[in-house]
């Protein structure tokens, strides 16, 4: 795509004013250099619009001269979605306004720049619990979790960013405004576009504005982790929970490598099991009756217990207790970094075959790669996992780092088979496009490509991002 | 469009087989004539195809003659989707197959053509509960219900269709086969396609089949009615309620002429409350624990009566008193109907725009229509409301039925002032579609047309239905 003439440049700095932009290299700089110093990008001129009408009229300016633009969030993200190399790069984070707290409707309408933080504590001050939470969540924008669909603890009670948006305000390829902020639960007259918005990655407009689910404040919570042979184990265990609670519970799977390696490496985490098992499992319950979050982990301890699925459990006496429990887990990513670090393969699998899957990974794996060490960790409720592989002990970490693709194959391969993704919760980005193209159904692609063409014919969006 | 030559007829008999066509009259007629005889379609001949190899065939000789097709399902919309105005008419009645029931991954696989009793039967059968329910499930099919969006009464715990399906099996309309049935919680490698296909009321493909969750079955249950004043009320409650459960409970309202008018014109219904208010709500309460719907419910009517929103409450105290708690609710249609029909709407509101939006339907209505009566019943949690008109005492109901564009030009137009939708459950169909274009944000009905240009250039899918 052609640079954008410096009377385009000079025509989007009057159209956003002073505030709106800049072009100073030391301003630019941390948005375009990845958090883990993996990459690195550039562009002319970085916009920091401060309102709807403002972007909907800079994007109108690409979109007529054919100038490329690449919206970034909260620059957290792991695919490179966001790096502009060479394309117009558009902010959101002057546009962070709470517009409505409708604790009533279990309702908020916030605009794109607001950090997942921030709209957690917009809905707190209502009375209200925004269940959207993840690592990131004090630089991640709301904006950004939208546009990666991202997923994080709480998918298995409220689902993924998807489904916690009633409504979107958007600016489309062509610049014109996306009125879309309904707060409606059921509203069936044509085309649900907010869903194509959803998880474009930035590719078919911008999202300004969202009108997003909150839900009640829970009374009680009940956290622990029980220890297990096998992953199958672990999946009659997550049906023992749900059938429990009715669908309440929240389990997280760990590998007791991952756990290790965590305990080893992060100050302050102890195993919080008397006997180490393969796997452990950490399961928190939540209701809205003070004692019944309680009640219901002792059932599915007992449950659990009676059926041989768990040989050992902890239960967090109080929140810093439960505060530690998660730690563990939260820290994995953290320990594998100082372990070695190593690869990452964030994937998701029908249920019934994560069995199959982690058996056969771990065998092909350590076929070409002796000594590896695996640190696996994730929502296993959504079959989601975080199929991490650290260099074996003694190896040169960036030369076991330059060989990820070759252990990615493998990886995505036998994903591939088992009717799995290849990216469960990170998107595609750049990076891995291409890698998913080898697992897609073709007419799928097909039909994305379709509909991109459509809403963007000149590929001004986001042009080097999914297919 | 043009009709289908006679050549092409004997090319899609050939490709279905002796079962797989009919266009007989007789067999043809109860899928042309519309449940409440209020209009008729007419085809040349009825597809009904055994298998998604044979609809992706079928189709791809109508895209390649560019002859058009109307997907039915089981014939019980409202909107007249499904009716062919001389479009081949393809149905998946013999497409019915529980492919698989998953009940380690809460997942079942089923064809279009299964009804929605028969999918919940499927689940059951797996100790599993599949929520979608509706008046109509015995004749309505995964297909139809998938492709409509249907919502029914179990929306605010489960969602509506939409929400269930995790991924979709269909034929697009060049004849490919969308292979989309993974069964994954999570997957982000591209736009989610599914989305686009469910709701489309037939018009960007044809749904073939469906991975849908499933959810654990309840151990307890508790069902109460209780009488409160205002609307206001009612949201205050549902507020209660949903602090109570965490979320789980089920509230549907009722008008209190819609009550009496269902208890005089309906056999073996009868009040549930001593003394009559102008609003009821049925709450319904389910949970994984044995007794823990029942302890709820008598919190929620605790702080509801502490705080003055209720002043009167009934509890079932065993399934035949919930049953005819539920009658009262659900036959609330066919009260309508033996009370001199009337005019439907189908509406959803913000929820804290529901009060302002019956006080001032009420008011416009009645100084045009003097003596009418409604029949007001809906989903209060997603604001959902089936806000009826019956006819003043005497009137004519065939000449009150002919001014039913003239009712809903009212209440549409309230609607639209307060953000609400005009159709919340039932679709837009061939009959709803230019009533919609008066309430749709332009930039998103000329998006939903690109896509649809995009996916079917020919429109030869579903022609006259929807933008």
């Amino acid at each position: 795509m052609p640079a954008p003439s410096p009377a385009v440049i000079d025509e989007l700095k009057s159209i956003l004013g002073p505030k709106g932009w800049t072009q100073d290299a030391d301003l630019i700089a941390p948005r375009v250099v990845e958090w883990r110093g993996a990459w690195e990008g550039n562009t002319p001129i970085l916009l920091t619009p401060s309102s709807t009408e403002e972007v909907a009229r800079a994007v109108a300016v690409c979109a007529r001269e054919g100038v490329a633009i690449t919206p970034q969030g909260g620059n957290t993200g792991w695919w490179a979605a966001r790096f502009p190399t060479g394309e117009v790069l558009i902010s959101m984070n002057r546009m962070r306004a709470v517009r409505r707290v409708l604790p009533l409707e279990d309702v908020m309408v916030v605009e794109a720049g607001l950090t997942l933080k921030e709209a957690q504590d917009a809905a707190a001050g209502a009375d209200r619990f925004f269940p959207l939470s993840l690592a990131a969540e004090g630089t991640a924008t709301v904006g950004g979790v939208i546009s990666t669909n991202a997923g994080g603890t709480a998918v298995l009670r409220y689902g993924v960013a998807r489904d916690l948006v009633l409504g979107l305000e958007a600016v489309l390829p062509n610049g014109e405004i996306f009125h879309g902020l309904k707060r409606l639960r059921k509203d069936n007259t044509g085309y649900d576009l907010k869903h194509l918005l959803i998880g474009a990655e930035g590719t078919l407009g911008i999202v300004t504005a969202a009108a997003l689910k909150l839900f009640p404040v829970m009374r009680s919570r009940a956290t622990a982790v029980v220890g297990l042979e096998t992953p199958a184990a672990a999946l009659e265990l997550l049906a023992v929970a749900k059938a429990e609670t009715g669908g309440g519970a929240r389990p997280e799977l760990m590998n007791r490598q991952g756990i290790e390696i965590c305990l080893a490496h992060i100050p302050d985490t102890r195993d919080p099991l008397d006997t180490p098992t393969p796997w452990a499992v950490l399961i928190e319950l939540v209701s809205g009756e003070p004692g019944a979050a309680e009640r219901g982990m002792e059932r599915i301890l007992g449950d659990a217990f009676e059926r041989g699925l768990i040989s050992d459990a902890a239960m967090a006496q109080n929140a810093t207790q439960a505060a530690q429990f998660w730690r563990l887990r939260e820290e994995m990513s953290a320990a594998q970094k100082a372990a070695g670090g190593g690869w990452k393969h964030d994937v998701s699998l029908p249920l019934t075959a994560l069995p199959e899957f982690v058996e056969r990974a771990h065998g092909a794996l350590n076929a070409q790669f002796e000594g590896i060490r695996l640190v696996t960790f994730g929502h296993l409720g959504d079959g989601n996992l975080h199929y991490n592989v650290v260099p074996p002990v003694g190896a040169y970490p960036k030369a076991f780092a330059a060989r990820k693709d070759e252990g990615a194959r493998i990886v995505h391969d036998i994903v591939g088979e088992l009717e799995g993704s290849i990216s469960a919760e990170h998107g595609l980005g750049r990076l891995k496009t291409e890698e998913a193209l080898r697992y897609k159904d073709p007419v799928q692609v097909a039909a994305m490509r379709a509909v991109r063409a459509a809403l963007d014919p000149q590929r001004i969006m986001n042009p080097s991002v999914l297919f």
